[in-house]
């Protein structure tokens, strides 16, 4: 029941969320009428069944199987509140509308209490690990199953996106979206459609204000880019656009700070994190690579070495845990990076190319791109 | 020199700011010529010149004033870093370019270090109190000087944006966002307008989560609205964009938690905060009213009350102190909430307006409004 996806066309077609619902809800039925007792098969997502791919190049889970029998008094009340999650989300599916982990809570709360005293769902934290165990014995995203997750990011460019508003298709062109930039949702698979993409390639941004920065200067325009800020760590949606975009055969540059939260943001957007292991397929770009800012610009850029600031603890401990990565240790560019920032205790931000000139990230960036001075 | 602004009207033209950052560096030359130290002149911030006027309805800054001489040992490095920030916002204002109060410190740090050994500004918190100083000196906000603060907060509605980039004016149709909303840029005043007004009203929902299901729905559609999500508390371009539809006549409603941090959130709309005192004129919306959720809900809707929540310590503390505000306790219906809430013990999420079913919120908000059920 539990495996991996295909990667989806970007169709803007639903999947068959509805049936494969209705699916696990006859096995359960089959399942009693043949006097057994029913059961809800998933696959473990604790830490010992995520594993790095090595050949795809990202965190995915494991085969460990997680089973959840109804007649199992350990299992049982987790098997309930799981069958009940499922039967929100099919009724969602079908009245065709969406909420949050949040809103599906009340949601249960309230029909559960309506019939008995017991509070069945008393935290959020007891459904939302529920969730995912649904999302991936189905195979499915959240998304897919009409629940958005937080939405952050931004992104303007030559692409087109056609995105459905209740019976109006519309089109929003990304290149006339001004100060603003087009607001990456939650769901980027289900009714939405980005197509006409002239651009070629795409620089991922780490700092809302830097993409500000870069947008004012037309830099996207004049380099031909799509220019995205997952504004910090990047959102599913914004993790999963980047995906697709990649899948349409566009390079992928990140840039951010030279330091703990900036590599973070990398490797999650590269590799794919160790919590959305279970749609590592999905979310992941291990084609990314990494445009700085660098320990090295050190010796490249004299006037940095003025700018940088102190690493602190975090940093520091982040980056020696870095080293033990096998799918970071294996590149000896990143080898030397994370080295020289524990030996140095320093740490540089993309801010600081701002230095000299407002304009000078730009140039930066451009130099980077065409030297194809970039971390693998 | 100090003091308040006037309204301005929505122009999109650009105040005055490299003549008034121009006569600032005149007078300064005029004092050294005439044989005085010159000497820089702003408003308090302290504490204790913060007032809340109670005729306009927002917090706002007193009459004292603070002076910075360059003859004088306390105070000549403050005069020079004041002077220093306001050189480089002409820079920045003169070549038509902006950044944040980040690249401003690292502009200060590139330049002043080339000539000079001492570190000036070492950390940006120095440099921002200073920032502000020149703000409240020259009766300007940053946005003015060509700095952009975080944004935060997405827009639909019947209304449309005149925007600038480059040499394109561009216009954004803010009904035709789909499932993103026009996100609410840092600087809504400089190169932006905002025509054909369609709307009735404004509503201010607290979480984006919640703004999504509305717009899903159509909510802004069906009720010709303008629905604003700050996505949590409002950023000062969300704030001064509320000001701005409130100058143009609709009435403004905002909709949160009813807890410690959703107050926060109305009020910081209504009247201002102890922050931003210094700009209270421009983000302060001393019109907008309470819509809900409110700790009476739970009179009127039977099933909310099986949906509270604990409130924590910071919920009963921060009520406690509100009741002390005299903007608040004021109005009784405020006193009514807060206490209610201190002695349930109890708070409610908007969120739980979503338990009977998906679009309960959107009838639950139109009889609110219709009924007039809100509070000042």
């Amino acid at each position: 029941m539990a495996g991996k996806r295909d990667k989806e066309e970007d169709s803007g077609k639903h999947p068959d969320s509805k049936e494969r619902l209705e699916a696990l809800g006859k096995n359960l039925l089959h399942e009693i009428n043949e006097g057994n007792s029913p059961k809800f098969v998933t696959l473990s997502r604790t830490r010992s069944n995520v594993l790095y791919d090595t050949k795809e190049g990202y965190l995915t889970l494991g085969n460990t199987k997680e089973e959840r029998n109804f007649l199992n008094v350990a299992q049982s009340k987790r098997f309930m509140q799981t069958i009940a999650i499922a039967a929100k989300c099919h009724k969602f599916v079908t009245e065709n509308l969406h909420t949050t982990i949040r809103g599906l809570f009340y949601q249960l709360k309230f029909s559960l209490e309506e019939d008995v005293d017991e509070n069945i769902f008393s935290e959020q934290a007891e459904s939302n690990p529920l969730i995912e165990d649904l999302e991936v014995a189905l195979s499915l995203k959240r998304e897919d199953l009409n629940l958005n997750a937080n939405r952050k990011g931004v992104l303007a460019g030559a692409i087109t996106v056609l995105d459905t508003f209740g019976n109006e298709r519309l089109e929003i062109d990304c290149a006339k979206q001004g100060r603003s930039g087009w607001a990456i949702p939650s769901d980027v698979d289900n009714d939405i459609e980005f197509v006409d993409v002239k651009a070629k390639y795409v620089l991922v941004v780490e700092k809302d204000a830097l993409w500000q920065r870069l947008n004012e200067d037309g830099f996207w325009k004049k380099e031909n880019a799509i220019l995205i800020t997952p504004q910090g760590q990047a959102a599913r949606g914004t993790r999963r656009l980047i995906r697709k975009l990649a899948d349409k055969g566009l390079p992928v540059y990140v840039f951010t700070d030279s330091d703990a939260w900036g590599w973070y943001i990398y490797w999650t957007i590269k590799t794919g994190s160790i919590n959305l292991a279970y749609i590592g397929n999905d979310v992941a770009t291990p084609e990314a690579r990494f445009l700085g800012v660098t320990m090295s610009d050190l010796d490249k850029y004299e006037f940095l070495n003025k700018l940088t600031i102190h690493a602190n603890d975090i940093d520091l401990k982040r980056a020696q845990e870095m080293l033990n990565y096998e799918w970071i240790k294996k590149h000896k560019e990143w080898v030397v990076e994370l080295e020289r920032m524990i030996k140095s205790k320093k740490k540089l931000e993309q801010d600081a190319l701002q230095g000299p000139r407002l304009t000078f990230v730009d140039d930066y960036i451009r130099e980077k791109i065409k030297n194809k001075e970039y971390l693998p």
